[in-house]
């Protein structure tokens, strides 16, 4: 294992990538053969460059080749001090052996900014990976280059229309997504889009051995283009940096982490993996208490939270009142949320009295969950019911749990339109701005349920499609707008 | 609350509904009126005639309306006693109120089993609702009458064509369902059908003032059509009764349950939705240590358990390879398993060598779980792979983790087919039995990953169509088949 004074190079040297030369306008891509291999199934210099072009990237691509003159048309230099400007990143992916050389060629080119794509170094846990690694130190040391990775896939930047892979989206929005894993990466971009949401910047780092999750984090704190930062860490050298930086970032931009490698055989794949060290699980725990970071537990889960945080009004605390219909899916309500940590009050008698005024018992319960088929049968009744409950001075938010067949039963039930502006109008004017977040519910298949709650968020109701994942991020939401209150 | 002594009738009222009489050759439906209520969402006695007829019931439908001589073109009757042949089965729709007089009518008919579908009883809350429970009770002491709910929808029974919902399926197969929801018992049964297993029999039992969930577990023991059994049970009566019948049953045929309202919120709703006392958490957590049944926290789950349980083969102990690719995914796969209760164990050094006289480390990990690509590229290198894992001392049972684009992407891949047959040729002829599960997984998209598991299922490889569930299900089933061994 290396120690930290070892891998710590100079502090200049550690400054965020973004700011002049970000994002490329001249990307140098070193190891870019001439053809296909159709037998490599990873990623190839070849295959990057044509990503980048293909995807229609608005800058200067560079091959760098000293067996060719042009690699699909593009002229190719034989290696980057050839080439006749500074570019702003160098893009590796020649095997790891032939690595150090390369970054002499840089320094000596004048390039700040170098992304090495190639795997083989420490993660590999074999002596020749962990001298590679202490090669590279030594290099960036003395020459000043910032390097980014090993074993990493870089950016993914729409409004630069610089793309990660072939097949992902060029979406601008809101959420940065900050990745040691090129893997997840890819996923985070593609759901990310299927759920309605575009990315600032999408960043894998992969072994992160000098570049760490604190450079990239500074870096989006300060980027005008993130609203949300998500992040996949699976080790962190600096811990109480990232500490400090995490704590203050959450006060301006919510910070979302999924933290692989939290049990032991987790912990044994993230170093095989990017040579991490995943640390133990309670240190984490204190880590996600004292910061005020929301944990996440995969992709999915990460957008969940990032569409949830920006849709959801302030709740006062998670004592909610959780309407919907049918018995046993209403006692497995009662659990869900119960489990996801929300608190559900007992209604106040005022509350019960004026809900028994319009509401019959037989095949209905008005505990709290409370179980209304009526309501999902005629919207004054919803409307009324919702508004009864957020007079309750013990119900600080609403959730409400709608199968999707709701929006689907031509002629009885009313459009999605309908049902997002009586939301909306009530958190405008009648719930004294106690937020509602809705679950679509949907009992087999899970595509209408996720459809109908993209349109609802469309509109601008926070929805997610279960009552499992509504609940959950119901939760953490709000233990994270009270902890922005509070700091 | 009823207390004990009043709500247990004589023993021989309890005795379990199978048997002579069931499936029922003739049932009567008291309190179906002449036309449909268009406005009336709920289940009429009108819509269960129909649902009868519909699904195509073989045995004799005698509809019960004081007011009707025909209802749908069949003979109906003023009362059960005028009925000319007395009938297996009672099914009452009349609201609550006049449920009494009908079950005195029946036990004049001489009819023994009688199911009340009408709501409207103890789970109101209500001191009438409470009160018309009394007289239930009374009643079936002083006549003899089997009662079945209230607020239940009864008997679904493929073999007999007996119908539960409009659009159910009537598919057989080896797995019982009783459950004190009705929705949850229509979900179950579409589910089931999804997931490519058919049904014995579900019952939902509601409210289970009288005949509890006992009397139907005793019935199902004994039922040579059901293999697996699943339950929904909000709370029980005489639960010393269900720990000792489960804990027998165990032996032979699985019990696995849900059980709802284990949180103060859910316990609420079920007490609101059948009137029941869904019992302190720690109660149920040392019945399924003692009992060995298999917990369960969903519709879903329970048939993720059933399929489970129905294909995979003996595992010794909990200790399991777990093999997949992915750097971000196999460190998500690690913690995954590792939650769900299974133990990864450290390769062997001989099993490492072994690994490594054909498998290169760069982009690949050998820790357990294995980071390998190269096996979903070349099905020799899988089945090796396979056999070296499985010759270690240390593994035994394994889980494959797989892409379901290995199933979709022409000429590459092997189609499921193939797929299937080296696992099953594994396990038969080189593993020593050692089990292998598999878990397809799909990135944003579920259907692709359910449809290749339940293509995986149908050649009789164990599978499911996420790692979580799989890891889960497998983790469970282990613990279910050491508790068979050592009972």
């Amino acid at each position: 294992m290396l120690t930290d004074d070892i891998i710590r190079p100079d502090q200049e040297i550690q400054a965020p990538p973004f700011g002049e030369g970000f994002p490329p306008k001249t990307i140098a891509l070193v190891g870019v053969s001439r053809t296909d291999h159709l037998q490599h199934p990873g990623y190839t210099g070849l295959r990057l460059l044509r990503i980048l072009r293909d995807g229609g990237y608005e800058g200067r691509i560079y091959p760098v080749n000293p067996k060719a003159d042009y690699i699909d048309g593009i002229k190719a230099y034989p290696e980057v001090s050839a080439i006749p400007e500074r570019v702003d990143l160098v893009n590796i992916t020649v095997p790891s052996p032939k690595v150090p050389a390369v970054l002499d060629d840089c320094a000596r080119a004048g390039a700040r900014n170098v992304q090495i794509c190639s795997s083989g170094f420490g993660e590999t846990g074999q002596p020749e990976g962990k001298d590679l690694d202490r090669q590279i130190i030594e290099i960036a040391r003395r020459t000043g280059l910032r390097v980014i990775g090993p074993n990493c896939m870089g950016f993914h930047v729409p409004s630069a229309r610089m793309k990660m892979f072939e097949d992902v989206p060029l979406e601008a929005g809101p959420v940065a997504f900050l990745s040691q894993s090129g893997g997840h990466a890819r996923v985070f971009i593609h759901h990310a889009s299927a759920m309605g949401i575009g990315v600032s910047k999408v960043i894998s780092h992969g072994n992160a051995l000098l570049m760490d999750t604190p450079n990239f984090l500074e870096a989006l704190e300060s980027d005008p283009d993130t609203g949300i930062i998500c992040m996949y860490l699976e080790g962190v050298r600096d811990g109480q940096r990232l500490m400090d930086m995490v704590r203050r970032i959450n006060k301006t931009k919510p910070v979302i982490i999924w933290k692989g490698g939290l049990t032991g055989p987790g912990a044994r794949a993230a170093a095989s993996h990017t040579a991490s060290l995943a640390g133990e699980k309670r240190i984490w725990e204190a880590f996600f208490k004292q910061t005020g970071a929301i944990q996440a537990g995969s992709i999915a889960d990460l957008i969940d939270m990032a569409v949830t945080l920006d849709r959801l009004g302030p709740a006062g605390s998670k004592r909610v009142a959780v309407l919907g219909a049918g018995g046993g899916d209403t006692v497995a309500a009662g659990d869900a949320c119960a489990n996801a940590g929300l608190e559900l009050p007992l209604l106040s008698p005022l509350t019960r009295e004026q809900l028994m005024e319009f509401i019959f018992l037989v095949n209905q319960g008005i505990a709290n969950p409370l179980d209304l088929p009526i309501v999902f049968r005629d919207v004054d009744v919803l409307r009324r019911t919702l508004r009864v409950l957020a007079s309750d001075p013990a119900v600080d938010a609403l959730l409400i749990r709608v199968g999707s067949e709701f929006f689907t039963i031509d002629d009885i039930f009313p459009p999605v339109a309908d049902f997002a502006e009586c939301i909306l109008d009530l958190v405008r004017n009648e719930t004294n701005g106690k937020p509602i977040m809705v679950a679509v519910t949907e009992e087999s298949s899970l595509e209408p349920a996720e459809k109908h709650a993209r349109a609802l968020r469309e509109f601008g109701v926070p929805a997610l499609g279960s009552l499992q994942r509504a609940s959950h991020a119901l939760s953490r939401a709000i233990t994270f707008q009270q902890y922005q209150r509070e700091h």
